[in-house]
């Protein structure tokens, strides 16, 4: 299997132990995450040899980051160093009636501040297939989203596959401004992949008959998103992560995608939440991997809803599980019993 | 908003790790709290001027005791110093069908063999216009109990607002000693706060068709509950927290405010638990607090079964959330999506 | 109450903290575990002399597992030190759909490859009741294999009642090599205990109408499966677990104990995990101790199942509860309300 | 070997993490502790049968003291159970000028409002040939003084031998009251333990041209000390320990066994101090073994100086090394090469 | 006494546990620090009145910084909220001949990005008797030093006493910048603060027979550095501290102050490094106790001593002592025993 | 530079928290380490290409050690997967007069039981100019050290430059043993690298003058040593690491070269201890950086000394310092001043 690239921005994760609050005791799980790290980091978990390409500052901080991909096999050869600083973003788990919180600190970031002209193209597409990235990076900086938009050309000219998942942050932009920074570049995406409100932040466009907030989903409203999107951007195929939010500790969740050949839908899981950021991700990951892989449409929503279902067990941003691990529970095993 | 009084008893609490049993590995998280104390902390929270009475040892942990109650913003001015110990309580989780377990080690605290003259109620309630108590304070001692009742009768000869919360506490006192305890303080109070089957255990006012112990409620029982209370004590205000225990995991949680308006019943909320010491504290406190802000007998109930909801999820006694987390919850976001 | 018995392996254990997978951050919960010792442990716990008998490394490791034993009252006298290693077990907590595993790292451990000779049966059995095993001992090397089986012709010869945990492991040995290891052992056993898989495993004899991956359970079909155990193999009772795997999370759990009497089966109980290895164990050290108490088969499973069911909420393979514990909850209590 | 009885209080310890101050972060390390419990544990580690005899309340915590004393090796079976709490000190630990700091919560714990009927000494004392005490357990209480000189008198008619630590501790009681308690019990006594202060403090018995403030020892003036003690209460043997306290990171240390054949001191060693509480205790105990071992006084005093040196190494109040450790160190081997 | 009023930074110090390296585990302690905020909390805990004024986010780490500040007594009502991060600072143990090390990650806080507007000097300055601040705030940004310009003015303006720490940190800017950034400034300061490096760092005057990264330390030679400085800046005294580095766990401490009499020196103390980060904030903040409590100048210079010896043996930024304890050791008790 | 082969195990350690003993506490921090791995370690954070060579099973431990290593930059593509075990070492630290203590449970690892056919030397020394190995490998197992006498063959006939810690262990194998499993593979050898007291265990070559359990050194006993090395097995160059071990807190540390230039000695550093494991290793890894960048004999042990020193304060096996932090120590700059 042939290589992948993810471009963005990996962050320094700080989270309080269990269901603490922000500083409610002084101490901080510190890891890295960050929507096209995480991509990168489940491709390679399943076997892919996948790329990830940021700008980290020459410090230690930036250093470690560097090391935890590396741990996880990412490739971490095309990574250019300088800037000022690894961003952050504090992480509080929700729970019950309780929203989980993020607080962003990564304004300024070595990444938020890079050029395009920081990245030698021909070097890192040299022999890839496929290139991914997310909203999140052109919502950093103009800088960030220039760069952004280079890549999916520079991808798009050595006719590469192009992936994007939108990721709409609304601590980082307006929809107003998401949806002038998304737009131009969704003539380069061939495969768009959008949680359940996403389309409707960013192009307006709404599933009707759900209500994201009480966690009640139409599957035929996201048929109809899935098809307007198509329509007006010519993707191959659009990918909708379902999630019906029941609560902080317990959500449904599953997946669309959408090609030429309609609609596929996976089962839905009903999934006690252990750490659901990174859901979205692990679900892109997979998806991309079963499309490389030439699975079918159906298998491969099966096994992106299985991924990320299996990620919301998982501390961190990362889904550290394997392949056959996903495949069993696409398969039908979901009992959780030991394996011993 | 003006100035509120609570007085009673603040502890070092020692929590074995997660779900673990008491000592099963030698380890304690050490945090405070009591319910009067946890009351100040909400108020406080919410941007209230709350104050807090007691007294402390003069020694480190009693210094450490008035360094967290400064932490969340309660005023340590008026708490004397003095005495042998910090009270202390050994507070296990429960989970599933084991339940949580709370071994006292308040005897001789500092505050428990206080006495009323050690307390300058001119420079207490100096501006004051709400005080609060507990049933647990009357319970701690004989001296205690007087303190506690001359606090009262101060209050109230300032014309202040007094609120109780029965607070009853099987391992402290009999039934039989709380309502002699109990009775004589009733004639000071406006708003009498109990939990579902406080009312029965201190002055025998049953709720009929209620079993607490299965977790099943019925509304026109505490109706009636509520009136007796009125009829004997001549409140203004009863507020009962109605908590359907299903496990130590899973609880339905609720309350009802009966004035003279008649009974408001609050939206009743499925949690799943974290942590649900302190539950009541934060329902009195932030019921104070909408009464004091008169908003009404509806909003009030909504909002002090939304902050106590929330509570739940809260690792600790205090309440570690803001007006605006309770409020939206009140006005219905419970489906715990991130903030990001 | 009299001396129980119990001969196997204690294990070190390597946990990583709360739901983190194997060495995602670098740090072990370290404690004991193992069958034969889980139950001598209960039984301690319970009030009876329970002892265990094992062979341990003369070396800081092997200490440190007498020491925990004699820490929950397990008389270690009868421990045999030698050989050259502590058994391990790697042990990840599942949640939600995500599979709880097991890593083995115990061949070569001192019990395995400790000779029967090691044993001086009778100062082990001197005074002794009751003798307890499960089928992971014989499943460890040919050697303790020859051991378990001197054991139980030693207590059989005694006079002494023999139970048997079948406790199939499927890393351990095949469903072939389990029958040919066990079925001689049967003749010794007075009280077989099993799990809802363990007999179909190992002798073949499945539960009709009963799929355990999906938790459907058919009580007619287990009754079936205790009958033609007691007729192929003569034993007094059989006793079956009976777990409705929902997810690694969720888990209905009972129990039927079968004896000349017929079926007595236990209340059904819904367990949210906290952790759930040695479940088993617990079942069958609480049903030894009504046995042994002759309390009649429809109470021991009852406390055989309420015990189990608590073990569930407790972190480690020790069910650290006490008997009132498991009495309260089987005569109903399960409300999970604090106790202060 | 025969059996020792050591005689007080064991409590629970909580001490902040590291070189925190108390309460600094919100967590405690609890382990279990008391001069004369650490006695016993030492003896048990070294291979002596030692009971502990208290009084500890019916609770977990009780519980827990007696489970960490059965891991330890120490019979527990005459232990009384009863009363209201487990004594508290919190111990904060010193680090070069810092000095350590104990806050004791010890006042009405179980063994404090112990009396001396509580206790059958005739099952005690049973086949014992050693009893030890030291002079904290008289400064508890009265009551508890009563019960210590009943037990000294119950040995002595026994024809055991008794030691005595005199472990004088300023927040327990005055020199004056110290006196006035220890001073009868020194007729029981056959031998007298002390620190450098201890006599001074108690019995106004002063080490002429020593500074304990300074760390500056005299050895003549050690001499005389014990030449006096032994004058005044017949003693057989005076052992005292010799601190230099350079800080609290770094003593001198060593110790000094006066008989009637003169005056044995052991090597001095340069500790680098891991945590010095239990230092005094495991002296005492090292020194008891020795003697009851027959080794001859400069054997015994090398034992009991090395052993309580590797204590100051060791965190907690236990002494968790074994004999052969000790031995090692007092045969010359302290340049602490890792043994692989 | 009256107020003090401190104006710099508070940042997130973010530091991994024991002596590992950054991210070497995921976790990281977390507490607040910065020069001048520590020198308010020793202020605060030495029972001064003292309040930090400064610039945080209006976020939950901002509000986390404020309580943290608080629980120390420090006043915070002065606090302006706005802005976008609270600076962090990565904080790395040293220990024998590795350094300890710093990553800042300050730059874009909101108080680097305050403007002199943002703070209401009249109501700062209200009742206050003496500004402090160091040369770390010049050096945030352009705006911090015109602010801090400007704070220097109006303090002087009233009459108040100004000190300033140089506190010269070559990450922040180069020498020729600080001389320029600082110079000005010194017109408004009474008394000057330096280690034992910052003077020549920043304005070329070197201390001659010294060389700091030995370790050795030349007395004439900083007497000539305090009267070069006195004589260009005209200040009423200079305090520099004295810090013999011998290695990152071991280093000599001491100080002098040199004032119109001359010059006095302290004790020199051989300190066992716990934590250095801060040792010259609680120097300063000793030594403004002390002048403002006219003790002085060789009382002065030994309360600030031993003061910031302690320091070092106390874990965070903030020099968690009080004022006995550092008065004690100026009176020469520094051999670490145990208090109990 | 080029790339550099170790071959030999790498274990996961098992380390109890700060100086607790094995156990003390429910938990291990879990890294990896192993005398080969450790080399490869330090020589891929200096800069060089380095691979590490060794069998590691197909489960999670073996996951995680391959994911460790490549954090550490060094190349896993040529391990090998199978075997049934990753081996495991307890390791306890020491503090002052208390060694520290290893317990090895590495019997059977995969590395252990692996055989010289597992490896496709062609493809691992593909490229490669160094190849380094220890004592430890023989030791092992017969078929690890026909594995380790293969490699070292298959590189001396590759032309590359080969190395040899001796690294004596005798929980291993006996002086004997050694001598006969060492002596066959020293005609490989060109670099001979050894600590104070190898050379005297494996072959009997005894430094006259040095006392290693006083920590007394001769220099000229080690030039002795080395000369009677070169001229007995032919290497170009003896490396000797000479500690003086004054307890397992502190401890002098150096270094000698010869070459057939003579002796080179490097400074004698007094190193408080952290973590002295790893000591001899990252010596080793930073002599063969050294030789390989052609530095000259004393920069080189000037440079292997340095590293090494600062390993001391390194927590775990992994020298985790960069080149630059050996090349500051290396020329003079040990003061461990706060780098800010």
């Amino acid at each position: 299997m042939a290589k992948v690239i993810t471009f963005g921005e990996i962050m320094l994760r700080l989270a309080p132990p269990g269901y603490q609050r922000f500083l409610q005791s002084p101490s901080f799980e510190a890891t890295f995450g960050g929507g096209e790290a995480n991509v990168a980091v489940s491709l390679s978990r399943f076997g892919a040899k996948a790329a990830f390409v940021t700008k980290l500052p020459k410090n230690a901080i930036g250093d470690a980051a560097v090391g935890e991909l590396r741990r996880q096999g990412v490739c971490t050869d095309l990574i250019v160093r300088g800037g000022d600083r690894v961003g952050i973003y504090y992480c509080e788990k929700g729970a019950s009636q309780r929203a989980g919180k993020v607080v962003y600190d990564r304004k300024h970031s070595s990444i938020a501040e890079a050029q395009s002209a920081d990245f030698d193209w021909n070097k890192i597409f040299d022999g890839a297939e496929w290139f991914h990235f997310t909203g999140i990076t052109p919502a950093l900086s103009p800088a960030a989203s220039a760069a952004c938009a280079a890549a999916c050309a520079e991808a798009k000219k050595r006719g590469m596959t192009v992936s994007c998942d939108l990721n709409y942050r609304k601590n980082l932009w307006t929809p107003a401004d998401a949806d002038k920074g998304m737009r131009p570049l969704m003539r380069f995406v061939d495969y768009l992949i959008a949680n359940e409100e996403d389309a409707e932040k960013v192009f307006g466009v709404k599933a009707e008959g759900t209500d994201v907030s009480t966690g009640r989903i139409s599957r035929a409203g996201y048929e109809n998103v899935a098809k307007k999107l198509i329509a007006d951007f010519g993707c191959k195929g659009v990918a909708i992560t379902l999630r019906e939010s029941h609560s902080a500790s317990d959500n449904g969740w599953g997946g669309m995608l959408f090609t030429d050949g309609g609609s596929c839908f996976s089962k839905t899981y009903q999934v006690r939440i252990v750490d659901r950021v990174g859901g979205g991700d692990s679900f892109a990951a997979a998806l991309i991997y079963a499309l490389m892989d030439e699975r079918g449409p159906q298998a491969a929503i099966e096994l992106a809803a299985a991924a990320s279902c299996l990620k919301h067990s998982i501390e961190g941003d990362f889904n550290l599980i394997g392949l056959d691990e996903a495949e069993a529970l696409a398969a039908g095993s979901g009992s959780g019993r030991v394996q011993r």
